[in-house]
């Protein structure tokens, strides 16, 4: 039987981006029928709608990655009390043209790390405006404003000892959300 | 005596883009010591901030045009209920390094025209709580929620009568704004 | 076999109210398995958190008919770009004291009518804010931004003849979404 | 020479609410030439438009406070991740009749204390767009998400040592802020 496929959107392009970090961290807390897969988003153009009718191919292969998953997972740091400009352009992205969004009819979760927890919180709130009206099925609890904190990951990179069992229930209810919806 | 300097920034990179018509219209109802220059958004970079020691020639240019401006208009059409990627991108390229944001302190305002107006509304509100974060002074009332409706542009790319008035109260309201905090 | 019992929960007390006017259009739009009971929330205090331990009679009774429930519809207008006081006042109640909150893990849909129909899809995007955290799975696609325009309503009350089919539909589709829910 | 009028409003009515206790040590952060009145909200009725034209006592003298004041403060907790719903059934009341809000063109401040800060940010984003809508001029930053940890607090119940500072400035640029305004 084949695992259920998980595209995981991290919002941030820096290296060492602490949400990617927890991208990373959160594959390892996955049961073995579930694989979460990271989506590349950082070689998109910028979203211009004079390109709908010839998407360039990452757009293309973004749309393909979306489409081809039964689950979404947002990882969210916040820039200036909202989602960043490089995720709301993938976001963008993969909604057009009219009528050809891939996001549609998907189970999906939110959650973010920020050095004080209020930072992905605000930026939580605009995602799941943006997530309502594409129409992904959002898990609204468990929250999960994420507070990066010494410790909170482990040398090996793992969720530290304090934060573990959280984030162990949250990827627990997010994928039985998944597996509800499919 | 030296015009007041009004960076305009269009929220959408489509060349028949209703919000640059709308600011193209704008700046010709503007009085003789106001001159509106609109800013391009469309060179940058998707912002990552392992290059904030960089900045790219495109994001110094952006910069260096917002510090230059005595006030900021703000032409947003709506994205997935929320400001397109492209302009969230121009916020945050313009916000960094650390400390070295050239949004604080300026007098700003916020518009933009959609099919339905609700659509803009939407977005507005999102970038009203982008813009308080940035420390930008934006004019409350009156809010410009523009629908594009047949005729709101005449033939030679001017505000339609039926908006004229509306439109023109609105320009004088905002140079009204800017005026005061300068 | 009994009816699933969902409670609608209109977010204006005006007697001529346009949303218990569609409170009411809704509930014939209902199959005979479905019935829609309106919550009263007029009755309720403002909320103190100092009587949490002795919550009043009419808290009691909202609470009641909200667990009794098995979906949730909320019909807000918008009051100064936001939800009502007075709705959110009834969220606020229902959620109390500490871990007693009512609304959670039930399904749920959002929808409104206003004058424009901007008013309440400003509404509804913080509504949909609050419901999150309430942990009600609600509704995203369709969205319904309803506009009151001449002939909304027949002369018996009903959905007039243009707007019919989309409310219809609307109403089908968040009685599947219940359903799938439980 | 006159005081500085401004009228602050409380968005808890428990007796020991923390932004009442901040409410009460704000107070005493101003300098000689502003006083700061807080304003009841918790003897209001549910607001109900057919009420609208004849307002109940407790609706007139708010009314009138606010109207008389030349600045306004708003301390918000968060309920449910939005503003309290007895704050927002205020700031409706002195929003009606239409065409006779008392809020237009005053400046503000909003701020807040939480048990995490999280809360109180996540309810003046909402508390912002009203505002902007009711067309008061708020103070863009500093922000003032404050959490209430251990010595917030003296034992005289003004502002502890390690937030003074802080405090105390937010305080000044509120100030200024209004001044400006006025």
């Amino acid at each position: 039987m084949s695992q259920i496929n998980i595209a995981v959107i991290v919002g941030s392009l820096r290296r060492d981006s602490l949400n990617r970090k927890l991208a990373d961290a959160l594959a390892r807390l996955a049961p073995p029928d579930v694989a979460f897969h990271q989506v590349e988003i950082g070689d998109l153009p910028l979203y211009n709608q004079d390109d709908d009718g010839a998407q360039a191919p990452s757009v293309l292969r973004l749309k393909a990655e979306i489409a081809a998953a039964q689950g979404l997972l947002f990882l969210t740091p916040e820039y200036n009390r909202s989602i960043p400009g490089v995720l709301k352009n993938a976001l963008d992205h993969a909604s057009r043209p009219y009528g050809k969004s891939v996001w549609g009819g998907k189970p999906g979760g939110v959650l973010g790390i920020s050095v004080g927890a209020m930072g992905t919180a605000l930026a939580q709130q605009h995602l799941r405006n943006i997530l309502a009206y594409l129409d992904v099925a959002v898990l609204a609890q468990p929250e999960a404003f994420l507070q990066a904190k010494e410790g909170f990951f482990d040398a090996d990179g793992n969720i530290g000892e304090a934060s573990r069992g959280f984030v162990q229930n949250w990827v627990d209810r997010f994928i039985a959300h998944v597996k509800r919806h499919i």
